[in-house]
Parts: structure tokens; sequence; C-alpha cells
């Protein structure tokens, strides 16, 4: 590894470039490479100027390019001296393999630095004026990827303890297998009327919030056509909240 | 309510000015009045040179004023046409009782919005290089308030349950009933030997992580001289962390 060159893992946010740090935008300003996965970090393009972009996402957050082939091109451009920019929607450490990345990375004798972002987990909920957490009502929160379904073999979640808690669940990457994770959280104790919010497309111009229940979870989500990215937020905060009067939003 | 005053609840994410969000930002820069609760906030008043700063907090971001009484501040000055940031430390959702202060100001009539931060509960580890989730080791993870000790009659989460989850564990507030929710812990079927981390002062110049096991978190605490804040970090991703290799911080 030569020349000054190196890799910061910046967090995007849920989308809105208005919700990316102020250092996670200083870094965009000095990059030479930007490498992004989602579509909607390209209205960060603007902040910017000098980088080149490169596009290795789709949509929901994963890479389509293999992520060896995506380590070796990060490792290549700071080699030569490069600042890299890897814009991760969310956080990179949140579902992000950024921590595979910083591995990789680091391996390879390539400085790295993590620059945290906002997770959709949590920053959809909360422009959808749900607090994850509310006094009296929820003292912990629960972070749970649904891209497998209960009972895959590769599974590392235990979905009859996750049923156990008395907290807010928030499911992420889960809209194909909602049906499935419904039922195993309904199997392990949790109520049919437990309300259920599922927020769309959060902080983007298309953001929506389809309120639910976790017996009618499925059929609401077919009813309304919801299709990723979407949170999916369970448990008795999305009672406390009252959209109606909330997010007064003036840009 | 008169006149175009308003109310935004703005995260201030884990200490370090540089971790505020673009819109966060922009708020400050627009405030005529910020109430803000962790003195690391005082850092951000370059961002609001046309606000008076009010002081309502203490350390590890509780309120020093009662709640009703900072709930009747800002309805007072919104009501006069000013615009008020509330800057809350990490999320204003995420422990923050932001949901109560959005109740009571959008029950008095007070514009209101969020604008999420970073959550010092995923912010404080990535900056330690410790990733919350990780392929193979953690698909999901619980964020716990340790504010009251395993037992106690107001507790609303279920020690039992949390200890048989197979993901990360972010306990927030927990310093001073460590002790107690590693014995919690331990007696729901953790292992003593899991990996523990604690990170002080997360983002701030102090910042420090300290290693330890479940099993001897409570000696090594006391050893350390552990102060809050700090997030306390229970699980395997804790041994996927190579910090030595890490964060090459620039400013």
């Amino acid at each position: 590894m030569t020349g000054a060159g190196r890799v910061s893992l910046v967090g995007a946010g849920p989308g809105d470039p208005d919700l990316l740090t102020l250092r996670g935008a200083r870094r965009l300003g000095e990059a030479d490479l930007v490498l992004y996965d989602a579509l909607a970090s390209e209205r960060m393009r603007p902040l910017a100027p000098r980088a080149r972009w490169f596009y290795v996402g789709k949509r929901a957050c994963r890479n389509s390019i293999d992520q060896d082939v995506l380590n070796r091109l990060m490792i290549k451009h700071a080699s030569r001296g490069r600042h890299v920019v890897r814009l991760k929607c969310g956080d990179p450490f949140v579902f992000g393999r950024g921590g595979e990345e910083v591995l990789a990375l680091s391996d390879a004798g390539v400085p790295v630095e993590v620059v945290p972002g906002l997770s959709t987990a949590t920053a959809a909920p909360a422009l959808a004026g749900i607090p994850v957490t509310h006094r009296g009502v929820a003292h912990d929160f629960t972070v749970v990827s649904g891209h497998l379904p209960p009972g895959h073999p590769d599974l590392l979640t235990d979905w009859d303890a996750v049923a156990r808690l008395h907290g807010t669940l928030l499911l992420m990457m889960a809209v194909e297998n909602a049906p499935a994770i419904a039922d195993a959280l309904l199997a392990g104790g949790r109520k049919p009327e437990t309300p259920v919010a599922v927020v769309c497309d959060g902080s983007m111009p298309g953001e929506r919030t389809v309120l639910s229940t976790l017996g009618s979870l499925a059929g609401d989500l077919e009813r309304d056509e919801v299709q990723p990215p979407a949170i999916i937020v369970v448990g008795d905060v999305v009672a406390v909240a009252r959209p109606e009067h909330y997010n007064d939003r003036r840009g």
C-alpha cells in the first residue's frame, strides 16, 4: 500500500441527503471516488463535486456486485492514493456489511474509517412520528433482519425469544417474509391485535405509513401493495404516535 | 397559539458536533432559542449564532428540570412566535422522551417536527470499531435501557427473554446497574465468557473502550473506574472488531 489513499465507509442515512451527517458530507466533498449502493444516494452528488460515482448496488441496499470484487475495487483505488467513499444506505454497521469491508481493507493495509449514519430502522419510524421507546410503553427495542424466513437453516435469530420480548420490534428487509414472521411472532405468544406500522420509503418523496396489526399484516401488505424498502414497526409505540399532528416539514 | 412559532426536536447525536445531521445543523442556524440537555452540546453553539442557549439537563441526558416545566417553556416561547430547538443527545425517540414532548406540544397546538439524530447506542460502538451486526455472527440487536435494575417493579424489560436472544445487546444508561444486569443475563443462560465492550464518552475527546466479559464485567468496571455516559456492548461482535487497525480519524 503506497500513497495517502484511504477508504471512508460513510452511512448515508435513510435517503434524504439532508439526513447525512456533517462529517459524511465533508467526506463526500473530499472524495475522489464514491461507490454507492442505493439509487437514493444519487441525490447526494452535489456534495461530491470532485468525485467519480460508481454504482455497486441494487434496491434494498444489497450489493449487486460480488463483495470480493467490491473489496478489491476499494483496495485498488486506495492503493493508487485515492480517497474512496463507500456510501452505504443507513448505517455501515447495521446490516451494512461494514464489518466485513473494514476487515478486508485493514487486512490489505488500507486506512479505513467508519462515519456512522442514521439507521433507517429508527429514523424512518421517527419521521413517521413513532417513538421506538416511550415511558410506560417500551423500554427496549430490537432490530431484526427479515431477509431470511423463520425456520431457514442459516437463520441466527431466535424468533421464539424475540416474540417473548416486551419492547418494540423493528424489522428490516422484511417485506417479503413478513407473513411468515408475523406467524412466528403469533406462535410465540404475541397478540394478533398488536399494533404494526409499515413505514415505506422513509425520508423519501414517496414516504407513506401503512397501519396494521400483527394478525392482519399479511393481508394489509398485499392490499396496500407494499414494496421494499420499508421498516415494519411492531408494538404499542405505534399507538402512541399521532401522525396527523406531527411532522411539520418545511425542508 | 399565534405567530409562526414552532419546535424542532433535534437529535444531537453522540456529542461530536460533526455527527449532527445537515438538517439538524440548519435548524440550529434558524433557532431563536436552544434548550439543550447535554453539556457536550455546547460545542454546537457556533452553529446557532442567533439563538439564546438554555441548559435544561444534566449528565446522562436526563432532564434536570421537571418535564412539565420544560414542556411549558417550549409552548410559551413557540407561542410568542419563536423557533425553539430542543437539542437532545442521541436521537429524540430513543430513550429521549421525545414522544412525550411531541404529545404535549401537539396538544397545545404547537407545530413540531422531529429531526432524527445518531443514537449513541449504535454510533458509539461504530466509532470504536464494533459492528452491531455481522454476517454469521449476529443478525439482530437489542437496545435496552439499564436505568432500572432487573427486578425493579417499574421495569418493562423481560431480562429472561433478553438473555435468550442470540444477537447483540446494547445497554444504555446501564453503568450503575451493570453488575445486576450481568447477573440477570448469566442467570438467563448467557455464558460468562461472552465478550463485552464498554464504550465510554463515544465520539468525545475522552473516548475509550474497556474490553471485558459478562463474567468479569462488574470487576472490570470498578477497576477501570468507568463512569457514565457509556454504551455496554454484549455479544460476539465485540470479538470481530480490531480497533488497532481501525478508525483513522483525521477530523
